[in-house]
């Protein structure tokens, strides 16, 4: 079902972005954790519109109602639904829309579907879908962090033709902590760069209009064999899960369309031996029957070789295009077909990137986890060697 | 099962490269369709190694049996399982490599993963499984055919920095048929942009070395209201689709990553009323309900909005690193730990792309088949507007 | 994922007995469906307890709230999320059990299960957990009565050795409607055997102990062609949604176990054509292509062939056996191993049976839509025939 | 889909009775596994026609081939594919038939689905389909046995009305070992009730009639804590599964149908600490922290409660009705709509209760690996306690 993800984490999300309240149902999550909700309420406050200069400035306080599936703050292995309520719609900056498909929208798309009409203000389409995504994803990067310290990073890598590129850059400089990312409002680690594109984006506000972007995404300490062959790779499961975010119009990983101007005897990324002291061999197991731990002196596959981590950093950029609403009159056509003009109001961002970057990361966190889970469940030797 | 995809046109792909053989079941096709047999032949024909000079010399005939779901010809409604055994299996290629790690290849991934050691050659990881995903979108493109009219065309766009970039020329000088990308064996229907292309893969197999490039598609005829909300999304499922097919690294739809250099006052796609005299409406159904049929005057979306087709043309690229097998000195390391010292040998493709061609639209023709079926599930009414 | 019901009707529970509140998903409900909350409302008023002398006086409103899916009270073909909060929780009553696994409750194995003790009051194995089956079913009855006609009723057919039978009756004298069946509080049609029942239920209450029984089911006007082959055969799904309801431990459809007394030739149904000159034959196609309309004299199949429905009315039984919750001292053992003896205290029902008809009509309903609409993605011109 | 079954370790059956063959994809099979194909030509013998002069004398050697999945005998984490081609296809058999439905077959049922007529000889909801259920139920045993010491055995309890009732004698005397079971054709340990099962099914074979008749299973050394909440509880999942098996028409689990007969008072199984000094404790975790190890005085619960299994022998009961195949001259109707008589002839079994012995043993060993694959996947520890 399309508002479901994974296979054994496994998130439900519901919601309309102007109905009573939006949540989400995490059904699989493992019994006896500690729920870290702070953590939850952090990850929700770096999503929400009105949070800097740069968002839309409709106001949610997004305060979460955990219905299900805790006994004193622990998790108890059954359903965990949590919900956060509407609060702040003002539908009559939708209603001046009445019955326009608005250009780049899903209106139209969605009426087509279904043959009824959504509710003005996107319904499911909605950037704010989304709250279910980041409250998942909050508590699956809690549960990596734990169990294999696993820490997910995303950050703005460009605003239209203004482009950190941090790929390019000493892989080892990229961030190590959500802490360096946020020092910046357009959340940019590298200092210049995030200048000119929080001057891009106040100039595009200024002017009606929107702006696109990429956004980069790096996991650290992600272990090697995460991923399933065939049709769930990890590359593709993470695809499908940036793609699914809405405005996302493209995905790559590791050296993604740049790698395809090289040859293979470049791409190829050369394994040499740890030879790693503190290699988390676990002493009990006949050390030669384990595989040994390497590394890759580049990192071209981005950390995913056949679809199955490698063991290296884990790298994927993704590409947002300018939201559709603007403040430029534009012509489109409304439901009985007839040829109108429209002009927005109300609160819009003039470039999501900055807010996408906590859903980006909740959705890594999510595939990751869940291909963690289905690890274990085929090879649990591979989590007895790997488990923190 | 990350040897499954899609809901209800379903298909399950099974068989190592070098193993007994390749198969496919497709489950949940409809009952009654005569399979046409031809096109499953032609459509491996453009997939199989040996095709052309610029291809693997691997020989596989590649002849199929059909060992359940017909009778007479025609589809049970039960699965069909499909079987190509493989032929021309020459291990020896593959004993040099011994217990080698090949750089980005997939053997330390999968060795870290199961804690066996695949076959040598490539098992799953290999592009020959890819014989299961031609063979089941070959009967997905014959039923989209005959239901919507919808026709799958996929081409090289580039060659390593030999660029065709047909998205950026006038979008209906595309390709509209498979016959027209067949004329040149590099299957890039610009017949310039092709000759430089074959020269740059020759060059690159006489040097020993692979390259990559990136391949373009586009489905003409898709009506409005494919694809589902939320996190299967259209482009979530093409990403997903193309991302699992080895060596892919990279997806857009529409403008894609260049898209983000927009802003949203040139990247929304304005609406008109097609006022078609010979549109599908059906005659029997009430005129006034019916959601208008509307075209964009530009196609940034890529035919899709919000997840779901609007109507237009469905435009989709995805990049191809350069395989890794090459024919130069590499280091590496073994199953011991030992840094060591490989040369391939054997039969590859120094560029997969064209031979990626048939893969890629046979992901296409899964996914919006899929995607058709679902739609008719839940709007049986759609479906008597829009049927052939 | 086990909180999860259905292909393309698809139910999402959640909650525990007493936690916040219990919910449910419905994801896959087609668009602009006037939900018919009152229906909602009645049914579960008949799943809810206190309802009547025979059942636990635990008191919950059973209020519920839509958070998302409707639009001016139309489904928008989106999830749809409601909720019933818990309101009556006397965990005190429950105090008393401490850490004591209670006999033939779920204690002991959720524990084994989780390593992590599930609050006290039964969690996820409780009946409470219902409330989401019956809201869900309601909105499934509400569909498949205006798509189809299908009127689905249960009854209390037999409680301890109190049988009522219907199947071994006049087939044609089963309750066509619900409301045959509402007109006795112990919910069984035939008025001396209901009076029996609520003998035998209050003398059991009197007793501090409880009794079980078994339920019947029909459904009318279930068209031919419902169920899915192999492992969804109509009846595997049935068994599947009756055995997970609390406190069911088997399932019949047709003859069921008697059935294996009789010899194929009484057993086997003999078939006649109906010559229905009223019957749905869709004039517009050709009449000759048509499958005729058969029915059956005897109907010891229970209106399902090789898992498929055959047009006759679909007959089943299940058994629910006695309540663990008794008010007898018992002996057991706690969490340290200790044997111990408890006796019950609070609110339970002697006789589970009168609350469980609506529950079972629920699960009834819940696997014959998605059978519908997995058969109307797969054959269209069925609907077209056998839509009402 | 409906040929596919499972979660963790996945099964997808195909092919036709009369076709070219049947086969069986296992999917999620746990890598480095050396495959026992003794035991599955061993279980194939059990479930083939012509194994005694009980059974049908169609002549199907059942050689398989594997197709996939395996290295120098071993399992690599990949698809198993095995096919089992159809040898004996007599035809002219069913040419007998023509078009007539044949009463309590699936021919109307089929015809109605997919408005088009299966082969005749059964197609998909011939019992030859089962060929699949015993290859992968026979890896399945394997696994289970090697992991968890999981012994299932099933045994005809019932033929008619001669009972053989093994749950009401003492449970510690059910078989042990499927040894036991298979000294007698008719597969009934209880060596008196047998050789009266032997007489029945010989006169009705010569009355050219059928006979139905109940299977008993049960299942030694199953660890508490099998099996998932709500919707997949265990007997849901072996409801299912065994209700999945053609003629089978009811399934009840522990005390079952007669179980409904009991007061709670009777019926609840008191629990008393093992005490075992040889219990599985794992002497390296904490004793303190672990549930402890228990059983119960009776077992009306059948080894599962709430769903779950509680750590004593699971049993359970399933219904097999007379097959519909019989040499009596019936009346029935053909595609026509006309009234015709038929008489059978061809090769079939009288009573189909001892060749389906295997066929619910592989169904009850997929269900018990799938669930304890789950279990592992969200529960590690458990399975360092209870892995043998």
């Amino acid at each position: 079902m399309s508002s479901s993800l994974g296979t054994l984490f496994r998130i439900h999300s519901f919601g309309e972005s102007h109905g009573t309240a939006i949540g989400v149902i995490i059904d699989g999550c493992p019994a006896g954790i500690l729920l870290d909700e702070e953590n939850i309420t952090k990850q929700l406050q770096r999503r929400r519109p009105g949070q800097s200069p740069l968002t839309s400035q409709r106001k949610e306080k997004d305060g979460f109602e955990i219905l299900s599936g805790l006994h004193k703050g622990k998790t108890l292995g059954s359903p965990i639904a949590i919900i956060v309520r509407n609060t702040d719609i003002r539908s009559e900056d939708y209603a001046t829309w009445g019955d326009i498909y608005r250009p780049s929208h899903a209106d139209y798309t969605y009426h087509s579907k279904y043959n009824f009409r959504t509710p003005i203000g996107g319904g499911r389409a909605s950037v704010r879908e989304s709250v279910a995504r980041v409250i998942a994803g909050a508590l699956a990067s809690q549960i990596l962090k734990e169990e294999l310290n696993i820490i997910t990073v995303a950050w703005v890598d460009a605003v239209g033709k203004v482009e950190a590129k941090l790929f390019d850059k000493e892989p080892m400089k990229l961030p190590k902590t959500i802490e360096e990312v946020e020092k910046s409002i357009v959340r940019c680690p590298d200092e210049k760069t995030a200048a000119k594109m929080i001057e891009v984006i106040e100039k595009t506000r200024k002017d009606g209009d929107s702006i696109g972007g990429v956004l980069g995404l790096v996991a650290w300490n992600v272990p090697p064999g995460l991923g399933e062959p065939v049709f769930s790779k990890l590359e593709a499961e993470l695809g499908r899960a940036f793609l699914s975010i809405p405005a996302c119009k493209g995905f790559e990983s590791g050296s993604g369309f740049n790698g395809t101007l090289m040859n293979g005897s470049e791409h190829n990324d050369i394994f040499y031996n740890t030879n790693d002291e503190n290699s988390k061999l676990n002493q009990e197991q006949d050390k030669t029957e384990q595989v040994p731990e390497l590394k890759t002196h580049t990192n071209y596959s981005g950390g995913i070789q056949g679809g199955i981590t490698n063991g290296m950093p884990l790298l994927v950029r993704t590409a947002f295009k300018a939201t559709a609403t603007i403040f430029h009159p534009q012509k489109s056509v409304n439901e009985s077909g007839e040829e109108v003009t429209l002009k927005a109001k109300g609160r819009h961002d003039p470039c999501v990137l900055p807010r996408a970057v906590p859903i980006v990361e909740a959705m890594a966190n999510l595939v990751l986890l869940d291909a963690y889970l289905q690890q274990r469940a085929r090879n649990p030797e591979w989590w007895l060697r790997w488990r923190r």
